[in-house]
Parts: structure tokens; sequence; C-alpha cells
């Protein structure tokens, strides 16, 4: 199994503005070949200690990508560098001359004397051509993988990887398959989750597991190197199976790339039902997040944000009494949101939510951070109490995660 | 002047679907003190190759940040890698597992066992308290600056970066009187911005400008670095009178902190003027918006989110006809929505939109990115077209930025 390092070069990346995003794509492609990023870096225009993180990276990783600083100004070092890293001559190309020149005259444009520097390539290095730029990339054999220096414009860059670095590192590494399994969680900690599959996972090396977690959302992605698809799928099964029996329902999917609302919007669709929200303390946040996928129209019909008494009343029908009696944040208030969204339109589901987002309100029973969510449905109205830590952004983003968390609950059950 | 350098730590950050933005607010912060970031590197969960690269960016930088890897699991590996390149030992606080509890108990959660490494700092170091999550940040400071270790969760770093670790920095670097002055702007792209105020401040280095751009959002920073507050604030005014006057009004406030939605809440206040919405193509993102900050019930009394065309006609009496002849997609639809917002609520003003977000529907006249936004306010309804490319989260997002900068414009006409 072969490691990688990428380091961006450019002085530009280490500024509040810019990120170096050229990164992912390698990372793709590199992964794709069975080839692991086992760490990246940004260095400034600054020869010396580009040269020394070059050297660095090659002791530690098969493979070694630089990007950027491959330009005709002073500014850019990243051809020295490698070949100081290397210990190698630089040596210049009249052919990349000549294709600099061809460059410029297809552009109308004369070349500049600096421009030559463009043309020096590391010794024992191949030119790899350059379509959409001046600068050609270089691909070095060493003795244990490659150096590889791309230009830092993802324009050029990405065609560059894909037509002329893939194809060589593929010829020089063992072939290999690589499957992935997902799962999507909610409705637990990161902590939590952790500690159920734990057990399971760290007995393997291969698949490779990674937890990821964003906003009370769960990721677990197992990655299965092999050197047959049969034999990456069945090591993905006696993983991944045990995995998901041990979570059952906390799993709302196996698709990386469909979110809760995806799951929520499916669900409906397949029970030709129609979902509306009563938002209070999420504020809106709820209906933008099931508005956010096209077609959402199909079975979401719209929404509510009641965020004073007065319009819980005017608006939802929630009874003045009550919220006098019992205050806007109880059981009750949930359910007759939900209750009166569903019966102004008509539609199968309601979802509601009333709570203390803070910093300011709560009470000793439901200080900051409690949330009342109401689900009502054909023949039922469910209200669960939540609560969540933390500020005002968080509570309402965690709550916004666990009140549709309780419909994808419900609408299983009327399914 | 010191350099600095930042280790963000998680194999998750190795993928092609993640990048490290936290170093973005950390190089800002940094920058402001007049420390420059010299180099920015992501390592995986490897306590081994985690502890070299702490220990090589010591002997580079006098100032080390570290974010992430201080979760509760044995994936977490930052105290552990950070005290053996420091060579110094990790002490259990029993202070530490104190707040840990309390903050379980808060949450009504039970503390899991694998918490109490939370609870370990280094020899030497303080803790930094973490609001917003579990893990405690960690202050270290070093022969010749200091390592920073600081939790992942952007929500959780950022209020810790700024609370605890710029203050403790400040103390320990050469006293110099850093000043900024701020603009915020919308309704303007980032090249004419650039264009319009880079003969101003172009001719200065001192102070450095910085243009930030956020989805329709932007900040022009000044940060002037003096020996004194007269000479910095004079300096701040001599560049920046020149700017305020050139961008006008499409300066919305020369507060850092107040978003687009801080400002609309401050001037409805200020009338004593009450505020619903009527969403169509935004979903309920702009409600969102306006009750992100808290206060905002004060002004904001709710909002309709109209999917369809049904609810537009049911909830907020737009015409059957009218959608008929005009399709939903109109200045008249807009016009009827925000109006009818208003009637059904009393409130002052109401804020409407339809549109286009994509990616399917739009016609030749409207094309996908087209959206119509009303304000219905005392006498009279007003309608803007706006339209915005890219896809449908871009064209949300921006819309709701463009809608809510028209009515800024609208409570500014009636002050």
């Amino acid at each position: 199994m072969a490691n990688a390092e990428i380091i961006a070069i450019g002085s530009e990346l280490l500024t509040p503005q810019r990120l170096d995003t050229n990164s992912l794509a390698i990372t793709e492609a590199l992964n794709n070949l069975g080839v692991e990023v086992t760490g990246k870096q940004v260095v400034g225009d600054d020869r010396q200690r580009l040269t020394d993180a070059i050297r660095e990276s090659l002791q530690r990783a098969e493979v070694v990508i630089l990007c950027g600083g491959l330009g005709p100004t002073e500014d850019d070092v990243t051809r020295d560098a490698a070949a100081q890293a290397l210990q190698r001559k630089l040596l210049f190309s009249p052919e990349q001359e000549a294709i600099l020149a061809q460059f410029f005259q297809r552009l109308n444009r004369t070349m500049a004397d600096n421009n030559r520097r463009q043309a020096y390539l590391i010794q024992g290095g191949e030119a790899l051509p350059n379509p959409n730029g001046t600068a050609p990339g270089q691909f070095v054999k060493t003795d244990k993988g490659a150096l590889v220096l791309l230009p830092g414009p993802p324009r050029e860059l990405k065609p560059m990887m894909a037509n002329h670095v893939v194809p060589r590192l593929r010829a020089m590494l063992p072939l290999q398959v690589i499957k992935v399994r997902s799962f999507r969680i909610t409705g637990i900690g990161e902590s939590d989750l952790d500690r159920m599959i734990a057990p399971i996972y760290t007995k393997y090396t291969n698949p490779a597991t990674t937890i990821l977690f964003a906003s009370g959302d769960l990721f677990v992605h197992l990655r299965a190197r092999c050197d047959t698809e049969k034999e990456a799928d069945a090591l993905l099964k006696e993983v991944g199976d045990p995995i998901a029996e041990t979570l059952g329902n906390l799993i709302y999917t196996d698709d990386a790339n469909e979110p809760l609302e995806g799951v929520i919007g499916r669900m409906l669709r397949h029970q030709k039902a129609s979902l509306v929200t009563a938002e209070s303390c999420t504020g809106g946040l709820i209906a933008a997040r099931l508005t956010s996928l096209p077609g959402s129209s199909q079975s979401f019909l719209g929404g509510f944000v009641t965020y004073t008494d007065m319009q819980k009343q005017k608006v939802l029908g929630v009874s003045a009494e009550l919220i006098c009696e019992r205050t806007a944040v109880c059981e009750e208030v949930a359910a007759a949101m939900a209750d009166g969204a569903r019966d102004r339109t008509g539609a199968t589901y309601a979802l509601s939510t009333t709570g203390y987002a803070g910093p300011d309100g709560g009470t000793e029973k439901d200080p900051v951070g409690t949330v009342y969510v109401g689900v009502s449905a054909p023949h039922e109205t469910v209200v669960q109490r939540i609560q969540h830590g933390g500020d005002r952004e968080r509570v309402r983003t965690y709550s916004t995660q666990s009140a549709l968390n309780i419909l994808r609950k419900v609408l299983q059950n009327h399914c």
C-alpha cells in the first residue's frame, strides 16, 4: 500500500481568504488508485522552507505531489526546491522552450524572457503537457515512488492529474480494488456511537473505518482495499453487517449522499403524503432544510413560522388560555401548533417546534435548550421533548435535526 | 514579528470530502495580532506522525496552533502527541473532570467513561473553557512562544480563539496598537467592489486592507498598526473616509459583527415596527436568518413558507386567476404574497420571495435564478426582480441576502 503527501505552494494560500482546494481532487484520484493521503500542507513562496518540506515528505511517503509555484516569476520556487530536495540538477530543455514559444504564438503574444524559466526540467524527470497554460508539469521517478510537480490553477492541474499523472502512477502500483460502504446516523452523540461500534471495527484495519460528525449528523464510512471486488464486498459485509445490526434504526440511510431531509422526502412520496411545518424556536430552519433539495414541492406544501404568542393564536389557532396557563413552550402547545397547521393546510403530516433557543428565556423545568417537537399525523399526534446544549445557533441546528428525526420515525410507523 | 504554524488534525480532513476551514479564522485572528502564518498542514489521527509534526513546527515558529483531535475516543491523539513533542507529562485534572460532569448533567446525559480522557492537561498548560462542547482547549507557554490546542468543531473553536487565545497571545507580544475599521457591504460583486476602492487602498501598506466575501456579503477591513492610538486613528480616517464616501449606501453597517439581519432588526425596533415574511423559493431561509439573533421576536412576528401554488392561495390569499394567468413567479404574485402576509398578521412590513431556485423550472423571460422580491409597507408595495447564477443552494442563499437588502432600503425610506 502506497502513501502520498500533497504540498500546495503559494503565500496567498496562507492568508485568511484562500484555501487549497486542489488537494481534494488530487486526493480523490489517489484514493481511487488505492493510494492513501497521509498528510498535506501549505508552504509559502520560500525556497529553503519548501526544500525542507519536500525532503521530509519524500522520506515519509512514496508519492509526493506539489501544486503551484511553477510560474515564470522569482516567487515561483517549486522547480528549484524540488531539484534541491532530490539533489538533482535542473536542465534546460530546448524542446519545452519550443512548446512555450508555440503557446504564446497561438495567443498572438510575445513570450517574456522570464518564461524561459519554465523550460527547465529536473534531471531524470519527464515533462507533462499543459494545454491550458504555460507551465509544464513534471513527473520524476524516485527510489521508492514518484515526485510530481503540478501547476496551481485548477483548470490546468485537474486535466494534467487525470490524463498524465494517474496513468503513470497506475503503471507503478500493484492493482487493487477499493469499495466503500456508508451509514448515516442521527439521534446519538459521537462518543456513544463510537462506544457502540468500536468493538466491531477496531478489529480490522481493512476495511478502514472513518466516523464523521456534523451538527448532530453522523457518518460511518468503511473503505475496503482488496485484490478483487469479491474480496472487498465480503470484507464490507463482514464488518458492515454487525454495525448495521448494532445501530438498527439509528441509521437513517446507507446512501452517503442522502441527507435526512432526502429520506423524509422519499418516504412522503412513497406514501403519497404531504407535509407542512409550524416552527417557533427553529425559526424557518426546518422549512429551509426540507426545501433544500430539488423537487421538494412534490410533498412539502409549506410552513408557518409563528414566532410570537399572538401569531401562534392567530395563524395556527392555538388557544390563548392554553398559552396563558402553560406558556408557549410545552407539550400541549407543540401539539396544538402541529394540529393547527395540519387543519389549515390539509396536509397529511405537520411538524412543529416550540422551545427556548437562548441565550435568554427558559424555566427551571425547561431550561434554555429545551424544545418540544410535535408531529400531527392521521389518527395521532406525537409530542417529544428534546434538549440540546450550546449557544443559540447550536440549539437551533441540533433541534432541527432532532425534529426531522422524530418525523422520520413517525413516518416509518405509518408506512 | 512572530510567526505561527497551524496543524489541523483528523483523518477525515485527508479525504476528498473535507477541508480544514478553521485555519482561515485562526489566520485572521493571528494577522490581527501582527502574527504571520508561515505554514499550515493537515495530519491524520496518527500519534507518531503528529508528534513529529508538532516538534518540527515548534522549531520553526513561535506560535503553533493545533485544531482537532481533542475528542474522547482512541482516535483523538492530540493531547498525547503535544505532550510528547514538548516532552512534558499529561496530568489528570479533577477540576476539568468536574466541569465535564456538569456539562453532561446539564444535558441530562450520563458521561461516558472515555470522556475522562478529556480531563488531562499538559504539564504547565492552562485549560481554556469550552462552553459549547466537552473538550477544553489548552494554552501552553513554551521557551519562545506558545503551543495552543483547540477543539475541531468551528462553533467551539472560534469563540475559544477569540475569548481565550487572542488575549493570552496579545499579552506575550510586543506592544503595538492595532486598530481596525470595517465596512460591511452588499449588493455588489467582489471584483466590482475591488475596482471601486483599489485606487484608494493600494496606495497604503499600513493600514493593511483585506476584502472578504461570503455568499453576497462583503467585508472590507482596514488594519492599522502603529505606536500610538492617535496615529492609528488618523491612518484609518485617511483611508477609510474616502472608501466610505465612494461606497455610500452599499455599506449597510460599519460594525464588523452586525449582520444584515441585525441592521434590519435595529431599524425595526427604532421604528417600533413589526415584520413578517412570505417565502416561496427561499423556503424559510429568510425567516431563519431573521430569527438567528437573540431578541428577534421583538419585531419579527413570524412567517409563511408557501411552497405550492395552492398554499399561496389558501394561506396568503393570492388569487388563483392571477397565478393561472401569470404563473406564481411574477411581480404581481410577489406583491400579493407580501400584501396578504401583512393583512393576515397585522405586521407593519412584509417581505416576500417567489422565483426559480433550480435546477428545473424557469422560462425564457425568467430563467432559473430569477426571483421576485416584494416588500409590503404602510403606503406602498415595492417589487424588485433579482437574478443570481449558480446552483440551487447558491441561488437560495444569494436571493435571501438580496431580499434582506431590498427590505433594508425600504426601511431606510420609512425612517
